[in-house]
């Protein structure tokens, strides 16, 4: 059903559903007494095939959590039948130790499930040193195995359960109208910066496709997506993105169908951590335009979002454009200031090195801000999605460890 | 007087003298009118000689304003007579116009003191993007070169007069025991960081120097005392540091006395910028050992320094390591997480990849904090001095433009 002049339009993402949209998985959230709060804390999703493909994208942080390395060594093989999250700790800086915790939790999924280890993917989130509470949850392990279900609300308590400082759960689903779709939920409020959040998110489909197409579409799209939003800079150690195929929907589609519809997910999931984000105020989106090549608009874009002066005037509705101009020149992209243009809200304030209009002509009393830097230097563009720095982010990320 | 051993120990740093403590040198620091407040903000520093010579590092930011602009090229010369200096507006983002403005403001202090324009280089600060009052700057001029004196007070006034955000004026002086020394001031509080702060400083000496040798003297120091100071990685449009040489003692110390007492002066200045930054609760020193290299330690120390989950943890007094473990994997610099070990006050927490202690045994409750963190990989050390990321240090940069 692709159309000659590309992708069929697949549905918009909706976001009362997630992980079991997709024909052929199930899900369940348990409370296994991992968080001291006593909430919902492991997550499992289960492929049912008839397929197994699967592909991850991983933190770039050099200090990676014990589940991190535990997944990318699985994922080597692109098949996997189950993923295994925790939320209440992280797993990270556990040394050797944290590692066996992994391989056992794996083990234990493997075991109750009747497969092997090596196709149980795991991920945690949390505190950061501390060892998991292993008896806790191996035995939630066995309890969300008797929970599995292929339901919405199965799939809404996966996403629930691997929420950390995050307010509600967030997934999204989109159906093609060839008959499959793709499905996913997210977890992240903060840690959340280049080359991935401190998030862990879970996507599945029913479409029929093999691991490496899917690996290809999954770099492809997180480039674009997860990459492109920076709250506050940081690169968790536990950053993860896996995809799960089970092909039960019968339908192979092309490439470039596959890739829309998971980029339509995706992107509405990176929405959802933006507008959740901690202490968030404003929801800022940074264009880039005119910049001497793609990534020199990545840089001055991530550069002027992971500023404090920038994102501090913007919680207080200032449309200081100085120091937007101060961020772009201090970045490693190409620039000349005397080219340089900045729009806020559709008000151009800059243009070619001289001020245009006063400031108070833009206006920010709203929560959507759109920045648009013009560096007249080429072809280059990005948009990178931010928030700003408020007394509230501050307040979440001093007053309690996380 | 040097020893055998290396250069003679030189007197401490005291700040109750500043630029007019060298020999030589007249100041004044007078109220323009450029600022809204009616305070002190035109400050001149005039070399009387017999020497001439001069030196100055700028900041990297690639949207320069204009004085620096200016400054830079006079300072091809290596000779100066005066520094100009207002606060009140950084004349930054002012295109040609400017850079005119600058220009005016160098024409009418030569005209005043009876020198060429190109022995006067100009400084500025303050918001980015307004063009200067120039008739009240120049009247300003006029004033100050009535009143430029070489006592203490004159000094006083104009550390005084550069004053933004700075909530009182730093200066320092200290004399060698061979009857030369070295003072100077420095103003800055907020867009502190690497390659120099938001920030503007004039160091003074009555030692018999060259230009050339000065010069290297300069980059010297700033690489390890300005350069190491980073607040919240925001580099300045407008950062200048020069340096100016009367010669006044009739003494030429050797290039390490010179320098030994230099830094002592620079070093003094950063720790008093440190201390009076923007909403600073906490003053925190990182300090990096066993770098494969000294490059390496700076990127894992500034990555660290400027991470606002590390900086909101101290201000919550947190001894979160795990977010530290986080930013330096996050760094550019080569980590192996197997050997990384992180202490907090002198108490080790985490050590060769393992907990080591309850990070509650560490005290945070005292306003320095001492981070150190060992690389295990080679010899490179450095140290950079930074603050926390408190609720005042978003009030301060979101409800005033600055």
């Amino acid at each position: 059903m692709s159309t000659e002049n590309g992708p069929a339009p697949a549905q918009r993402p909706t976001r009362d559903r997630g992980v079991t949209g997709p024909k052929g998985f199930k899900a369940a959230g348990v409370a296994a007494g991992i968080k001291e709060s006593g909430g919902l804390d492991l997550a499992l999703v289960v492929n049912e095939g008839p397929g197994q493909a699967a592909a991850g994208v991983f933190t770039t942080n050099q200090v990676k959590a014990a589940p991190v390395l535990w997944s990318q060594q699985v994922l080597q093989e692109r098949k996997l039948t189950a993923v295994v999250l925790n939320s209440g700790g992280a797993n990270a800086c556990t040394g050797p130790e944290g590692f066996q915790d992994t391989h056992a939790t794996a083990e234990k999924v493997a075991e109750v499930l009747g497969v092997g280890a090596i196709e149980v993917a795991v991920c945690s989130t949390g505190l950061i040193g501390e060892r998991l509470p292993m008896d806790a949850l191996k035995a939630g392990v066995e309890v969300a195995a008797k929970e599995l279900a292929g339901t919405d609300q199965a799939g809404l308590a996966a996403a629930t359960a691997v929420m950390t400082t995050d307010t509600h759960p967030k997934q999204s689903w989109a159906a093609h109208p060839d008959g499959w779709s793709v499905g996913g939920f997210v977890k992240g409020a903060g840690m959340l910066a280049p080359n991935m959040a401190t998030m862990l998110s879970v996507i599945t489909t029913d479409a029929v496709i093999d691991g490496d197409t899917l690996d290809q579409a999954l770099r492809a799209t997180t480039a674009r997506t997860y990459d492109r939003l920076d709250v506050d800079g940081g690169t968790s150690t536990n950053d993860t993105v896996l995809v799960l195929a089970s092909g039960a929907s019968g339908v192979a589609p092309t490439p470039g169908d596959f890739a829309a519809v998971l980029t339509a997910v995706a992107g509405d999931l990176v929405k959802q951590l933006q507008g959740d984000a901690e202490g968030v105020t404003k929801e800022i989106s940074i264009t880039v335009t005119g910049a001497a090549c793609e990534d020199d608009a990545v840089t001055v874009a991530k550069t002027v979002a992971e500023d404090n002066l920038v994102k501090t005037a913007l919680f207080g509705s200032d449309p200081n454009w100085g120091r937007i101009a101060m961020a772009v020149g201090r970045s490693q992209a190409t620039v000349d200031q005397h080219r340089l243009g900045i729009a806020i809200n559709g008000v151009t304030l800059f243009e070619d090195g001289h001020k245009a209009a006063d400031r108070g002509e833009a206006d920010l009393s709203g929560r959507d801000v759109a920045i648009v830097i013009t560096l007249n230097l080429g072809e280059g563009e990005a948009t990178v999605l931010t928030t700003d720095l408020s007394h509230a982010y501050v307040e979440e990320n001093s007053a309690y460890s996380s």
